[in-house]
C-alpha cells in the first residue's frame, strides 16, 4: 500500500545515517527533488537530532509523485520513492496567497485577516495552552502573530523582570553561552507543534522570525549575519511544509540602534540587513509564504522591497495611514499593532473596547486587515497577559471582532472599494462594488443623513436594495429590509454596519 | 497738487465721450498702460453708463506712474497723465498670493483663510448688511464666499420659490429677457461696493462668478459661451483692481448636465468650458487674483489645472480627503463646503456645532484650510437664512472658530507639517515644524496618552517646552506651562489643543 498525503498537506521522509560529524546541522548538505506531471520542486532536509534527517514537503499537485535525495553523506544519497498526493480535505484551502491588494487561499478562497497577538504562548503549559487555542476558535481570530525567540519582559510597566522562561532554548549551550550553529531540535519541535495545532483549527501562524526582547537576559539577539542566515535556513527547512506559516521578519525592527548594539545583526535598524533576510527567505522558501517586517515608529515602516509580499505596520491611525499605505505600495496591507485592549498603564495597551473596535472597523473600511491583541493585567498575577503568554481571553472586542468578520464575510469584500461620496472620514464611512453592494460604517448617529446609493450617471434611476443593519457593538442584527436609498428616509444610529445588495 | 493714490489701493481713471454707439459696452476699446521704474502694465477700461468710462488700476509699486489711455474713440485717445503711489497703510497687506501650499499677502503676511459663507448678502437692506457685517467681523472671518448673481432657492426644504429679488439686474432687458451684451452699471457697481466694504474690514471677497441656481426664474443661466467671455470680460475690468478679490468659477459646477441644459454654458458639466473661463480669468486679470472652481460631487472635484491657482472643494471629509488632495494638487486646499452648521432638515445644513468646529479643526491638522456656513432656519421666516442672505450669525461654532484661528497665528503655520508619530487620524491629530514647534489637537480624551515629541535622532535628549493647553469649545485657555513631554504626564481631555514651542 502506497504512502498518501492529502494536497497542501506534509509529506515527511525521515533519514538516517551510521556516520557521525562535527556538526551535522552545517555539515551534512541533504535536499530531495519531488517531480509530479512534468515538475520538479527542490527542498532541502534538516537534522532533526539523535542521527535523525527529514525532508519536508508541501505538494501542491494531486496524483502520483516520485523523489529522489542527494546528499553528501553516502548512505542518504540517491534514496528514492513514491507517493500518491489525495484531494484537501474539506477545510484544507491551501496556503494564503497574496492576490492583488488581498489575501487568497490557494484554492480560491478568499483570506480574511483577523488578527490576533499571542507572543509566546507556545512554550506554556498544555492546560493554558489549549485555553489559548480555544480562545482565538472563540473569536474567530485565523492569524497569530507569535515569537519564535523566547521574550523577556522589560518595559516601564509593572511585570519587570518576571518573565516565564520556556522549558527548553532555541541553540544549544543555553542562555549567555548559546552556540548559533546548533539549534535546539526540541525546541523547534515544540514550535512546529504548535503551528500543527494552529493548522488544524485553520489559523495562520504569522512567525516572527527576530525580536528585540532579549535585554541581556539570555543574548540570543548576540547572533551575527552568519549565524542568522543559518538559523534561517533551519528554521525555513523545518517549517516551510506547514501551509498556515507566515514569515514576519521582525517585531520591531527599528526598535534598536547600531550604536547602542555593535554586532547584534537583530537588533540594527540598518535596512540592508533586513534586506538580506527577507532576500534571503524568498530565494529559499520553496512555497513562497507570505513575508513582512513590522515596524516601531511611524517613519520607519520598512519601505517596499521586492522580497516583501504585503506591508505589516504598527501605527493607530488604521484609516488615513491605511489608504496611504495601500496607495504607496500597491500590497495588501495589515495594521498588526494599533495598540491593544487592556488596562496597562502605557498608552499601547490601554485602549477600550470601543477604540478598539473603532480601530478595527476602520482598518476594513480602509480596505486594509488588523490584528487585534489584549493586554489586561488580570488579578495578582501581572505576567499573564494574553497579549504575551495566551490563556483566556477576557477583553469585549473579541465578540464584536468575530462579528465583524461575519459581517464581512457577506460582502464582495476583496471587490470593494472606497465610495468617497458616503464617507467623511470620521463619522461615517463606505466601500462599495460599483453601485451593487455597500459596506456602510457609522461611528455617530447622524440625523438626515442622506446616502448617495445608485449609479452616479443615471440620478434618478429608482434603485432597490436588500439592506441589513447590524449593531456591531452587541453583536446584532437590527433588521433586514428593501429599500429604496434614493428616496426613503433611513435612520442611522451611531455604530452600525449596513449591507446594501441591489435588487434591482 | 499731484493725485495720490496707496499701493494696492485704487486709482481710478474717469473718461467721456460725446460719441454715441450702438452698445458702449463691445463698441468702445479702452485701455491704458501705466508705468513706474521701468515697468509697465496694461489694463482695460469698461463702460460705467451714462457716458462714462472707467479704468481701475491698482499699483503694486510706490513712487511716480505715469499712464497714457488708448481707445478707438479719439476723444479718449492719448489722454495722459501722472499720480504719484505712497505705502500702504497700516491694515493694506496688498492681495492675497499662493506661496506653495499656503497664501501669503502681498507684502510677506501670511494669510490664514478663516472663511464663511453669505452667497447673496449683497443685495439685501443696508440694514441687514451692516448686521451681515458685523457678523463677519466679530468672528474673524476673512474670506467670504458670495455669488455674484442674485441666487433663487429652490430645493427640498421648506424655502421653495420665495426668495428675495435683488433691487436691479445684472443685465439690462430684465428677467427672462436679458441682453447679456448690456451689462447693468448699477448691479455691478452695487456688488462692488460691497466687495469694497469687505476690503475696508480686511476681509476677502471670494466672488463665484457663475453658479446654477437659477431655476428657470431669471434665466440668468441662458449665457452661450460668447455671453459669459462678455461678462467675465466686463467683471475683471470693474474688480480686478480691489485687491481682496478671488475668482471662484463656480458654485457646485457639475451640478447640471449637458443633456439637461442644451446651449447653457454654465449649466455644462464638461469641463471644456470652465477651463475656457479659466483660461480667460489667468489671461486677463492683471493682477493674478487666485482662481478655483468648486464642485457639488466627490468624484467632481476639479482636475488639477495649470489656471487653478488653488484647490476649492466640496467635501464633508476635511482630513482625509484634504490631505490626498494636498498631496495631488500640490497646492493650497480650501474645503469651501463641508456641510453647514444649522437646522434644515437636509445633511447639508444641519450640522451640530461640534460637528462644524471637528471639521474645520481637522482642516487644519491636515495643514489646509477650510469654510464654514450657517443654515439657521430663525422663527417663522424662513428665508433669513445667513448662508444665502446673512443678517446675525446665531451658531455655536463661530465663535470657536474665531479661537482657532487665534491658536494658529500663535504658531509658525505655513512651517509645519503632519507629524505622523502623534496622529491616531481619528482622536489626536498633530502638526509641527520640527521638532521646535507643536500643535496638538485631541477630539477624545486619551488616558496615558504618552507624547512622542522632540527629535528622533536622540530619544534621550532632555527636551523642555513652553506649552499652552486650549479648551477649544469654551475658547479659552486652561494652562500655560513648562514641560518636558519624554518624562511628565500630561493629561488630555477630549476637544483640547497643544502648543508645544521648544525651549532647549
Amino acid at each position: 500500500m502506497s504512502t498518501t498525503v492529502e494536497k497542501w498537506g506534509v509529506f515527511e521522509l525521515k533519514l538516517s545515517t551510521s556516520r557521525k560529524y562535527h556538526n551535522p546541522f552545517t555539515d551534512v548538505k541533504l535536499k530531495a527533488s519531488f517531480y509530479n506531471s512534468g515538475q520538479k520542486k527542490v527542498v532541502h532536509g534538516f537534522y532533526d537530532g539523535d542521527g535523525i534527517y527529514k525532508i519536508r514537503f508541501m505538494p501542491e499537485l494531486e496524483g502520483e509523485y516520485s523523489y529522489v535525495v542527494r546528499s553528501n553523506d553516502p548512505e542518504m544519497n540517491n534514496i528514492t520513492g513514491t507517493f500518491t498526493v489525495t484531494p484537501p480535505s474539506a477545510d484544507n484551502h491551501g496556503p494564503v496567497r497574496v492576490t492583488g491588494e488581498h489575501f487568497t487561499y490557494a484554492d480560491g478562497t478568499p483570506f480574511f485577516v483577523m488578527g490576533t497577538t499571542a507572543y509566546v504562548w507556545h512554550y506554556r503549559p498544555g492546560e493554558i495552552r489549549e485555553r489559548t487555542l480555544r480562545s482565538f476558535s472563540k473569536y474567530g481570530f485565523n492569524k497569530i502573530r507569535m515569537l519564535f525567540f523566547p521574550k523577556h519582559y522589560r518595559g516601564n510597566f509593572n511585570a519587570v523582570d518576571i518573565s516565564y522562561e520556556p522549558p527548553c532554548y532555541p541553540f544549544e549551550g543555553g542562555p549567555k553561552d548559546f552556540d548559533f550553529t546548533r539549534p535546539n531540535p526540541e525546541y523547534f519541535r515544540m514550535f512546529e507543534q504548535r503551528v500543527k495545532e494552529l493548522c488544524e483549527l485553520g489559523i495562520e501562524a504569522d512567525v516572527i522570525l527576530f525580536h528585540p526582547y532579549d535585554f541581556g537576559h539570555w543574548d540570543i539577539d548576540k547572533m551575527d549575519e552568519e549565524d542568522a542566515l543559518l538559523y534561517l535556513r533551519y528554521i525555513i527547512n523545518r517549517l516551510s511544509a506547514f501551509r498556515n506559516v507566515w514569515w514576519s521578519l521582525a517585531n520591531e525592527y527599528d526598535i534598536g540602534c547600531d550604536e547602542d548594539n555593535p554586532g547584534r545583526f537583530m537588533l540594527s535598524q540598518n535596512r540592508r540587513n533586513w534586506d538580506v533576510i527577507g532576500e534571503y527567505i524568498k530565494a529559499n522558501d520553496p512555497y513562497g509564504h507570505p513575508r513582512s517586517c513590522h515596524n516601531i515608529t511611524f517613519g520607519w515602516i520598512y519601505p517596499d522591497r521586492p522580497w516583501m509580499t504585503h506591508v505589516s505596520y504598527q501605527h493607530p491611525d488604521t484609516y488615513t495611514l491605511m489608504l496611504e499605505l495601500k496607495r504607496e505600495y500597491k500590497k495588501p496591507v495589515i495594521n498588526d499593532e494599533y495598540q491593544y485592549e487592556g488596562n496597562l498603564p502605557d498608552c499601547w495597551g490601554n485602549s477600550s473596547a470601543e477604540l478598539t473596535l473603532l480601530r478595527h472597523w476602520l482598518s476594513v473600511m480602509a480596505g486594509g486587515y488588523a490584528t487585534h491583541g489584549e493586554a489586561f493585567v488580570i488579578g495578582e498575577n501581572n505576567r499573564d497577559i494574553f497579549w504575551s503568554y495566551g490563556g483566556d481571553m477576557v477583553g469585549d472586542s473579541a465578540p464584536c471582532l468575530k462579528f465583524l468578520k461575519e459581517i464581512v464575510m457577506t460582502c464582495p469584500w476583496q471587490e470593494m472599494k472606497r465610495d468617497y461620496v458616503n464617507t467623511d472620514g470620521q463619522n461615517y464611512f463606505s466601500l462599495s462594488k460599483g453601485y451593487e453592494f455597500y459596506l456602510l460604517f457609522f461611528r455617530n448617529t447622524m440625523n438626515g443623513k442622506t446616502l448617495w446609493i445608485g449609479p452616479k450617471e443615471d440620478p434618478k434611476a429608482d434603485v432597490e436594495y436588500d439592506a441589513v443593519f447590524f449593531d456591531v457593538k452587541n453583536c446584532k442584527i437590527i433588521k433586514s429590509c428593501r429599500i429604496r436609498p434614493r428616496t426613503d428616509k433611513i435612520e442611522i444610529t451611531a455604530w452600525t454596519a449596513v449591507t446594501l445588495k441591489l435588487v434591482k
